[in-house]
C-alpha cells in the first residue's frame, strides 16, 4: 500500500486508493490477461491478450499480419489490468503508459522466445511486441468500512 | 454463435471465433464492468467502470470533476468488455468503437437517473456518458478440440 506521511492509504480526490508504482509492477507480473491500447486506422482500439514481464517491460506476442503487430511500431500504447469482486464491489486497476515497439534484433528475440509465454490464441505467433512501463498509474477502490 | 453458410462458426484469420453483434451486445449487457478508453492530454488513457445499458448505448457515471468527464465530449472512444478462463486458457471479448458524449438535457438526465447503476467508486456521480455502440467486434478463443 501507498502511505502518506501519517501512515494511511494515499487516496485520490476521487477516493480511489493510490497504489505505488511498486505494487503496481508486482500486480502486471500476477495478472494473466492486460488489454493493449492502440490506435487503429485512427481509431481508438483495445484488445486483450496474455503477455509476460520482463525486468520492467511488458511482452507480447501476435501474429506479424495482425492489427496489432501493424499499429505498433514504436507507438506510444497504453496496457491495463485489473481484477474486481461484483459482491464487494471493489477491485482495483493497473494502466501503463509508454512506447510500444516491434522487436527486431536477432538477440533480443532469441531472449523473449525463451521466455514461459504461451498465447492463448490459435495460430503462430513469432512477434513480439515490448513496451515500456514509462507512466505506471493504479487505484483500488477500498472494501467499505 | 456467428455461423456461416454451412453452419460452422465464423474464424477471422487468427482462428478466432467472430461473434455477431446481437451476441456482443448480449455479452455487454451482461458485463459488470467494462474498459473505456480515451485521450487524456494527448496520450491513450484506459479506466475501468461498471456501467448500464440503455438499448444499445453504454451509459457510466462518474463525477463531473473526472479524468473521464473532461475528456469525453463528442469525442470517439472505445469500450471493451471481456471474460477469461485461466485453466483452459479460453475467453472472449467485445470491443466497441462510438461517439461518447456528456449527458445535458434534464429530461435525459432524469431518465438515466432512473437507471440501477450506482457506480463502485466512492463519492457523488452525477454526471453521465453516454457511447453509442457504432462499432462493435467481439471474438472468443474456442475451447481446443
Amino acid at each position: 500500500m501507498n502511505v502518506n506521511g501519517r501512515g494511511t492509504a494515499v487516496t485520490d480526490r476521487a477516493g480511489l486508493e493510490v497504489l505505488a508504482r511498486e505494487e503496481c509492477l508486482q500486480l502486471l507480473a500476477e495478472a494473466p490477461i492486460g488489454r493493449i491500447v492502440f490506435t487503429d486506422h485512427a481509431l481508438p482500439a483495445v484488445q486483450p491478450v496474455n503477455f509476460a514481464m520482463l525486468g520492467t517491460d511488458i511482452i507480447i506476442r501476435t501474429s506479424p499480419e495482425s492489427k496489432l503487430a501493424q499499429a505498433i511500431r514504436d507507438t506510444v500504447v497504453a496496457f491495463e489490468v485489473d481484477d474486481y469482486d461484483v459482491e464487494t464491489r471493489t477491485g482495483w486497476s493497473v494502466a501503463v503508459v509508454g512506447i510500444g515497439r516491434a522487436v527486431d534484433d536477432p538477440e533480443e528475440l532469441a531472449l523473449l522466445e525463451s521466455l514461459p509465454l504461451q498465447p492463448w490464441a490459435p495460430g503462430p505467433k513469432p512477434h513480439f511486441i515490448r513496451i515500456m512501463t514509462d507512466i505506471v498509474s493504479g487505484r483500488r477502490i477500498p472494501k467499505k468500512s
